[in-house]
């Protein structure tokens, strides 16, 4: 496959965004991404940001002809922990019909997509690209630059390809997003590091009061999260959105994660709890010595990264506001609490048979020989709703991942299949579009 | 003084036996004790074991003469967090009367003074050293060797100092110290780290599992060990041992530890919960994603170290297996829990009017200038028990250090006015046994 090549290349460059030491990594994908839009007849700009340039890319051919912007993200999770990578994370790898890489999946496969896609296509269609280099931690530079930029990417339809296919082989349409909010936790006890032996008895154990406050946020029985007022917005699902899912297959998804059972919240399928249900997990801790052997410490601090999964029409913003304070009450006596907030985005619903869907669906049905599911995903694309509500604008989100891809853990894959029809899917919608436009009332 | 250069070179060896990359220093520490001795006169050998050796040393004067055994330690805890010392664990710098060093207090400088008490010293003592370099991981070698050696190390008396005085200026004797059970627990939930927008609400999240685990082991209200069993063996303190008991100053031991509350077990006073009252506090967590910014992962595993402290007549191995079958009652369903016995130690309560005690309590008046108070200690020394037991001998526990001497913390240090007086005391013990012997009835 042509597109294989460059994509390996773009892979190779380890551009984690949260990491300050990859700083210079990241601006090299912009630059390697910039080029290749170039070749293409693009002209692009890089607007710098306080920290990971965001770049814009327009071709356009026709003032009367439709207009597409694409949106995706060159940078990356980080990549640990490192020693349970088969091959190296930025060593791109391609074994059995897959390419291996952080990465691969999470987004430079899947953007990369849109880019081949435009090789040698003729249909006039304008285009433009917005690529930014912030996405996973939280986009901070990308929405207010989409709000000063909105003349310059007023467009027809939004293309997004940063999600994943509801099962291998089934063309998915995806119309719903689930919302996140990140906050940090610090709790502190005593001013010292204190040995256990000398002060256990009297002194504050800042490990110990984090798991009070973890088994005050969710309900061990039922899986609740126990923040007042933090299901108060969430939106039921009607029975006609339900008849549109297509059935889960829980044995495969325990198989897929090696359990018995998928916990969660009580009264809800795993579906159900997955697309259209708020969730709280802690996504790390820390505190104390976690080295060999032992040593008997009553650590001064301990902390942990907490976030929450939203659904419309919950607020990130509000939901921050509420479990921070929650929080501070539930903080026992004895303990500083600290919250950081890290990062947020708003869950975002689309209308499923929009006319940009129903094309897309028929540019997928003609690749694959069949029709698209209709999903919804559970995670979160933060400038979907920005861009949804600044260009006002339908947005189609078109995963071409599948769900083992590994996102976010060692050995991300991305399936050549998918880069392959992915990049067909998208030249016929192209055509289709440039054949038939949008049909606006 | 002629004891501190000497010191000062003891502490900068890095015995730090926990971690293998010392194994070297390990045993350059007990070289150099080694050598100190020879030049006291002392005959040393050097017994291997599978990990660290034990340094016995004699210098026997005549049969009818007292014996006393000393017990110390050359090893170490790990100096981390190393970015909180003011100078380096083991560059040992001298300031406002103190030794700053990683084994300032535990235990080197104590061990030390019962040397340095030798210099000079014209007295009708035989003496061993028994000196170990694994007491802070548990003592796993030296408990056999003093049971396969109970000839060798017959004595009248067995001295320790590793420990602290009741408060500075207050000469201790200590007649009780806590036991110890340290595990480690693991828990596994999918057999993956996975993305937390994908998969939150369906996967099991070990974070969230520690922390309903934590919940259980110790009630948030009452500070109370909830592990059925725990308290069965735990024996009351008397009203007659409650009498000899100074008095506590809460006060300043808030203003040390910089809380305004000491939590702790609900209906016991701080110093009962210090000295007589058993404790579990986690020492260490880790899970997920601990680096700067966000990762949203919901990992595959977390762990902590967990240690009870324990009170006579509760059996290191017996709440062992109490906590170990509680974890895995209380380990919800979909986690795989995991314990491993680190170490443990059993408590200890002798005489505090043995003849010898009677000896080192007018020893310590006479220097000091005013009478001991008696105490226990919340600590543990493993091998106390066993001495006690094995040797069949009286054991004077001879605390040098302070409360304040950051043990297991950065800032390690200990008082040269205790190192001094410690010094003192000892000859002035050993003067006055050989002169009255212990009145063996």
């Amino acid at each position: 496959m042509n597109a294989l090549a460059p994509l390996l290349e773009f892979l190779a460059i380890p551009s984690v965004s949260t990491d300050p030491a990859h700083k210079e990594d990241v601006r090299r994908a912009a630059l390697w991404l910039s080029e290749r839009l170039r070749a293409l007849g693009f002209t692009t700009e890089l607007h710098e940001t306080p920290l990971h340039p965001i770049l814009y890319a327009e071709r356009l051919v026709d003032p009367k002809a439709p207009t597409v912007l694409v949106y995706g993200h060159y940078d990356v999770q980080p990549p640990d922990p490192l020693g349970l990578w088969t091959t190296p994370p930025f060593e791109p790898t391609v074994r059995e019909g897959k390419v291996f890489a952080r990465g691969a999946s999470d987004d430079k496969g899947q953007l990369w997509a849109h880019v081949a896609a435009l090789e040698g296509l003729e249909a006039r269609v304008n285009l433009k690209f917005l690529v930014e280099g912030e996405e996973e931690i939280g986009s901070p530079h990308l929405l207010p630059f989409v709000r000063a930029h909105r003349e310059k990417l007023r467009a027809d339809v939004v293309l997004i390809s940063d999600g994943a296919m509801f099962a291998p082989e089934t063309p998915t349409l995806t119309y719903g997003l689930r919302g996140l909010t990140y906050l940090e936790v610090r709790l502190k006890g005593a001013r010292r590091d204190l040995h256990s032996g000398a002060f256990g008895g009297v002194a504050p154990n800042p490990i110990q009061a984090l798991g009070w406050i973890l088994a005050r946020l969710k309900e061990e029985g039922t899986g609740q999260v126990l923040i007042p007022g933090f299901y108060d917005r969430v939106r039921p699902v009607s029975e006609e959105e339900r008849r549109l899912w297509p059935a889960l297959d829980e044995e495969a998804l325990r198989r897929e994660l090696g359990v018995e059972v998928l916990p969660g919240e009580a009264g809800y399928t795993p579906l159900e709890r997955l697309w259209a249900r708020p969730t709280l997990d802690p996504n790390g801790v820390w505190g104390g010595y976690q080295g060999e052997g032992s040593k008997t410490v009553i650590p001064a601090e301990a902390g942990m990264k907490l976030s929450m999964r939203l659904v419309p029409d919950q607020d990130p913003e509000e939901v921050a506001e509420l479990a921070e304070r929650y929080l501070q009450e539930i903080c026992p006596p004895g303990y500083r609490l600290e919250v950081v907030r890290l990062h947020g985005g708003r869950p975002v619903l689309t209308d499923p048979f929009s006319p940009p869907m129903r094309l897309m669906a028929r540019a997928l049905e003609e690749v694959w020989g069949r029709p698209p599911v209709y999903a919804r995903e559970g995670g979160t694309i933060p400038v979907v709703a920005e861009l949804q509500e600044a260009l006002s604008a339908p947005v189609v989100l078109l995963g071409l991942g599948l769900n083992d891809d590994n996102l976010h853990a060692p050995n991300e894959k991305f399936d050549l299949v998918n880069l392959e029809k992915g990049i067909a899917t998208l030249r016929r919608f192209h055509q289709l579009l440039a054949a038939q436009g949008l049909g606006h009332s």
